[in-house]
């Protein structure tokens, strides 16, 4: 089973590609798209748009996770933010994969097992479950992998799988 | 001058097309893109990009304009109408359509002469420089209607026209 996690942004929309075997995590691909200020709005949501579609038509994910946002505060950057995952929500649907989305403490919870970890154990257990020879960089890649990992955990999960949402 | 005014919005995303002759604004085509709530909602986002995509394709706007928007209030809302946003600008930029974007004070300044106009005097103004039967239902498809007006006068302005945005 393969899992594209999405941490989305506009200036930096990371991804990662993990792939289920058993208990074993396997990293397939990893990193972000980053889109200049100096761009047009569109013209970066067209790049980011263009770079996932192209991914998801390569590897054929099974299921996309994404994390569920909630803006009581940092109000400023949720229309761009919203904007990102809107299109990445888009290449997903037209590419007929499955979306899940998780909650930050879902995330932290699947990954450290404790859903208020700081964002450094969130990276360090990354690194360590996916057998990684150093922390991805930027945290944004990081976090899509912290995402894609907690999807594979969903899946593996027979109840959840029945009722996707 | 073929304008195209967008009001976005997950399950009401206005839409106005609008040419302007000399000093003769005619409506061309207006309406909404409505999509239920039970829908998931990537497949609200798909159904946004594929109508508003198909009406690019046939009317061929030469501009299209849409609400600058910011959120000191109303926040739980921001990242839906963000995403919404998203996909309205991709799909314009697919289209090559060039975007310009007006602050709530400037359209209601364009269509009413006072930029704190409420929303009744705009549809009022609206309905009259239109020449409509009657006032356009939702208010959603009259906002449309507004930004599209006033992005007619935007690029009637030779100085705005050279420096798009």
């Amino acid at each position: 089973m393969l899992a594209l996690g999405i941490d989305p942004g506009t200036a930096i929309c990371g991804f990662g590609l993990v792939e289920s075997r058993g208990s074993r995590l396997i990293p397939i691909k990893y990193g972000s798209v980053f889109t200049s200020p100096k761009m047009r709005m569109e013209d970066r949501l067209v790049k980011i748009y263009d770079e996932l579609d192209a991914l998801m038509k390569e590897y054929k994910p099974d299921i996309m996770g994404i994390e569920k946002l909630f803006f009581n505060r940092n109000v400023t950057t949720a229309i761009p933010v919203g904007q990102a995952r809107g299109v990445v929500l888009l290449a997903a649907a037209k590419n007929n994969i499955p979306i899940v989305e998780r909650t930050p403490m879902q995330i932290k919870q699947d990954v450290t097992g404790y859903g208020k970890a700081d964002k450094k154990q969130v990276i360090y257990m990354v690194t360590k479950l996916l057998h990684l020879p150093e922390p991805p960089k930027p945290d944004d890649t990081a976090d899509a992998l912290a995402v894609a990992i907690c999807t594979t955990y969903c899946m593996g999960n027979a109840a959840f799988r029945n009722g996707i949402r």
